[in-house]
């Protein structure tokens, strides 16, 4: 059997019982809550690792990408939600995939989308199942729970045949620049405001909203139970990395996802050593940087897997990644051909730029997942 | 013919005749300097991108990962340096390559790189060709020029019959934290200064180096000829990008590369415009932020594919771009569904990002690149 140390580097690996540990937990809470959990697969964007979040073969999934969504498909998945606002040229892939997975659903925040979305299901004689998105304070896609826009929305897609008004759902975005799991839990609270906010709304207007759906890993981490919703979305609680470790959603201990590196260069008198991750390996995303006055693109860990406060991922070049120590002594027992794991920023980002994750049971590499790419 | 306005977004575009007039100037600098061109592939990873770069089918490139150098052995490409220190553990892959090709340049900045490198030669029976990489300034990998491990590591190999010297080789990373094309021509002669101290104290010792090579987008660009050296290595100039632009390197109508995104939502209300390509389409690179107040993941382009400068691009998340407008009427004309074309910050990152590159004339896609991944 192979180990983490004969793995050709840069390595991208999963400590399996961690990453298993993470995903029945956020099952647990949801099953108490009595709320349907729709896990976000962009994390891993593999079916390994969506059936351990769902515990079980298939379930509902949540999509970044088409290309996801297609793969899922071909898996036999068929409850699928793509939670990004449709780029409306790619109606005939969203029409394809209707047609092939019982419940497909699609985001819009604007009318302009419904009517694009529309016309392409009634050309296809197609129905088309659509959330729409409202912003509960992140300020990037969504419309403001309060908007007439909300309504005029709402009326079209519940006036059209084609299209069919699955929920109302909410992505809690602005949960990553908290400070404090009570700022956390503060944003949980907007999320599940926005949601209700719109499907009372709605009400008014009788227009039934079947589904309230929130989701971001720190509010559904941090939060004891869900309430007030019908479904959430996390992803990210995969793995976790050191963004959420650091915000406070999670420990170390359950950071699943690491880099392994090589160290090909050591300059005791520079306090710098220099490993073969760099920014294709590791990702330039800065992490918690509202936190932290010094940065690092990933924290190293020592032997026994713990996090070195002496040492940071100062700098990143294409194939290099640089580490600085507090002090040259920190360096003295480091030769060039070790191995250094560090946890990544931003799992999510680290994850997509391998070809293959190598699955670890304490030190050995059980298996393998391929995630899938693109578009 | 396709066009660039029927790509699936995110896309990855070159011009072809940007591109390729970059590499003419590059290979007729080297031509009338009298240096040898050796181009680096890593902005690329593609065979056509390096003949594009060397103006034939085959001549001698330098790689960043040994993915890369396989590939272009696989090509039939015979003369290639590995351009970051050995991971001294891939000692069988090198040996490998060094049968396969017939001049394989491997580098090292340590003598106990040397030492196994000697070890795994001997073991095997090739002669393992050598650079040794020395620090001109960027502090990242290589030995001070003036340092005694120089001489001891230039002697290690001199000595041994079972690796060769191929020369000594510097990278001027530092150029990329350059304010102005004056600073960059400072870390020029920086880097010509540094080979040349070393090759002067080689031949002290009586020792030959037959190739002093350096190499930087930035300063191999910014200078009238090269002088002083026996080879060049740039590479970006290839698609340049923001960054380039930013520090004087190129001119904007220079830089060959762009992301095709569609608008997936406009919030005029919040000066805002959201487009499909994130983090993983445009990478986290925050470009020259040494130079500026307020970053931009990469630098948004009007009709006529000159820069826009009301508009930035402020937040990236997974698979979604925020574009922050300076006024609310910057987007009056901007509708769902519209085509945006993004320079990205760095493009050998971005690059990295796309299974296929689309090569354009004009606006018709008239080919496509795939790049090599991994290591």
């Amino acid at each position: 059997m192979v180990s983490i140390f004969e793995l050709p580097t840069p390595a991208f690996v999963i400590d399996l019982e961690v990453a298993k540990r993470n995903c029945d937990r956020m099952r647990e809470k949801a099953a108490v809550s009595g709320v349907a959990l729709r896990p976000h697969v962009k994390t891993h964007k593999t079916i390994e690792g969506a059936r351990l979040q769902l515990g079980t073969e298939r379930g509902p999934v949540t999509v970044s990408t088409l290309a996801e969504a297609e793969f899922f498909a071909d898996h036999g998945f068929d409850d699928i939600t793509w939670a990004v606002p449709v780029a409306v040229a790619k109606a005939d892939r969203i029409v394809d995939l209707t047609r092939r997975v019982e419940r497909f659903q699609v985001l819009v925040d604007h009318p302009r989308a419904v009517s694009i979305l529309e016309e392409a299901a009634r050309a296809q004689s197609v129905r088309l199942r659509v959330f729409l998105e409202v912003d509960c304070g992140d300020h990037r896609t969504g419309i403001d729970p309060e908007d007439d826009q909300v309504l005029e929305v709402l009326r079209m897609i519940d006036a059209s045949k084609a299209l069919y008004l699955a929920g109302v759902l909410t992505h809690a975005g602005h949960s990553y620049r908290a400070r404090t799991r009570d700022e956390i839990l503060a944003v949980s609270e907007e999320e599940v405001r926005a949601v209700n906010i719109v499907s009372e709304r709605a009400r008014s207007s009788e227009i039934g909203v079947a589904v309230r759906s929130i989701g971001s890993t720190p509010t559904a981490a941090v939060v004891e139970r869900f309430s007030g919703v019908d479904e959430v979305r996390p992803g990210n609680y995969v793995f976790f990395d050191a963004f959420q470790a650091k915000i406070g959603t999670c420990e170390w201990q359950d950071c699943a996802a690491t880099v392994v590196a090589t160290v090909i260069a050591v300059h005791p008198g520079r306090r710098q050593m220099v490993v073969d991750a760099g920014a294709l390996a590791l990702s330039k995303d800065r992490g918690a940087e509202h936190l932290e006055d010094r940065i690092s693109y990933g924290v190293v860990l020592d032997q026994a897997g713990h996090p070195r406060g002496d040492l940071r991922v100062t700098t990143l070049s294409q194939e290099h990644g640089k580490i600085e120590a507090d002090t040259a002594a920190a360096l003295e027992s480091v030769r060039i051909g070790d191995i250094v794991r560090i946890i990544p920023n931003h799992s999510c980002l680290t994850a997509a730029l391998f070809e293959q994750y190598h699955i670890l049971r304490g030190s050995d590499v059980v298996g393998e997942w391929r995630p899938v790419r693109g578009w």
